[in-house]
């Protein structure tokens, strides 16, 4: 139990969360549509009938990338009783008919934070590379036509690992205050008709998974070469990297911590 | 070129195909509904300016049930000119925006058949085995709270392999002549949070799939026994076996012939 800024007493608590981004305006909160953060906290705030439950999320997805894995931080009211398996069960009944679940909950101390303790971020961008557009994958892969040449495009990843400034895979809007990031994981697989993208670091750039795929790409089809991928990070300008992929492809896998918030609970 | 019953000249085209079944009534025509048969012959024929094209299937899915496999023929008129790449294109564009497409396209001889010449038929059934309702994967998975033994359920799922009269695991609406069926390959296995159940016979009774896959549930959730399939099967009554499971998990995957009618087909 702690005390909010304005002195009232609220607990704190961990929920993995899972959601197909279709038609949602992303994470947060905006005017124009159903945000993620707009459902989840509307869900938590039901559980303890109307009264505000504040969310923090440990990564803002843009419109229409999902989510398998993302981890956001609720504080409840401290006056009341709840468990892990009410804030799911009970989250998940209010989120109907929404494409929003939670997967997992647990109570973690007032001063953890999904965002500022993590320690790595996991996405993962799904090309669907074949001819025909998507039928069962529609919404959830980027649809590319042109065979892709997966080892070139790993070619072109590797120039991307370690730490750099990422200034030409940044969108415009980041409001990130530096460009430096380390890129921990960045693996290019082909899994049947998909071309599949691995990426793990501390933390992302506005936008940098989607503009570092949208370059990829172009090494994939040919019309870059593996090496173009290190000049145009050398470059350390938006204009020398490619397009920004589409979100559809894009998913947030996992989020990391010192210590997993969610270890000690037995699968209920 | 062939000539059909009322003396008209017709190519035969197989074509392979691939949709999400949510929200169609199935594969065959129906009065209440969108049906994928409509939907692939009302494409064909927009490609040959509205003259008719019927269809014949390897396989009548259910109301719910997807295909990323599924081959069907069509009998274009013989009078123009079409290729294979025109046939899976054109179709495709006409198909929008359904979640129905095209995959490959290849002439067959007027007297091969997507139903008669098929000699195996393949299925996946996915269970989503977890506590949350699929947020990602819903409509193409079975939600199962309970958590499934999936060795028990591969016990089980022997007892029906080899040949046996399947009355137990047959709808009363079936129209098959015989109840005899040929079960090549009936496994069970977890794959993350699903169980996938992949069989495989020359062909199937209707519902049988579905049947089979709600008896291997009991089994899995210790309703049942694993030795209780032979005992189902043996009854040759459709009291004796476990529900009908929902539709939405059952994917068609593959048809197969004594001879590929898509291995001459280069990738376009």
């Amino acid at each position: 139990m702690a005390e909010t800024d304005a002195g009232a007493a609220f607990v704190r608590w961990a929920i993995r969360i899972e959601y197909d981004g279709t038609g949602y305006v992303g994470w947060q909160r905006q005017t124009n549509g159903v945000s993620i953060q707009g459902l989840i906290e509307a869900a938590a705030t039901k559980l303890v009938r109307g009264r505000p439950v504040p969310s923090i999320t440990a990564g803002r997805t843009d419109a229409g990338v999902h989510a398998t894995g993302l981890v956001v931080h609720l504080d409840f009211p401290a006056d009341g009783k709840i468990d892990a398996r009410q804030i799911r069960d009970g989250m998940n009944y209010h989120l109907k008919p929404h494409r929003v679940v939670v997967l997992q909950a647990a109570s973690v101390p007032a001063d953890w934070s999904a965002r500022f303790s993590a320690i790595w971020r996991s996405y993962r961008f799904t090309i669907l590379n074949r001819a025909s557009r998507p039928a069962l994958m529609e919404g959830q892969v980027w649809h590319v036509r042109r065979r892709l040449d997966v080892q070139a495009m790993q070619e072109g990843a590797n120039h991307l690992l370690g730490q750099h400034d990422f200034t030409s895979f940044r969108a415009a809007a980041c409001q990130a205050n530096s460009p430096i990031r380390t890129l921990d994981v960045l693996t290019v697989h082909r899994e049947g008709e998909c071309v599949i993208i691995n990426t793990k670091a501390r933390s992302f750039l506005h936008h940098q998974v989607r503009n570092m795929v949208g370059s990829l790409a172009l090494v994939g089809s040919g019309q870059w070469t593996p090496d173009r991928m290190g000049e145009a990070l050398a470059a350390r300008n938006r204009c020398m990297a490619g397009p920004t992929s589409p979100p559809e492809g894009l998913c947030l896998t996992g989020v990391g911590y010192p210590e997993d918030p969610f270890s000690q609970q037995a699968r209920q």
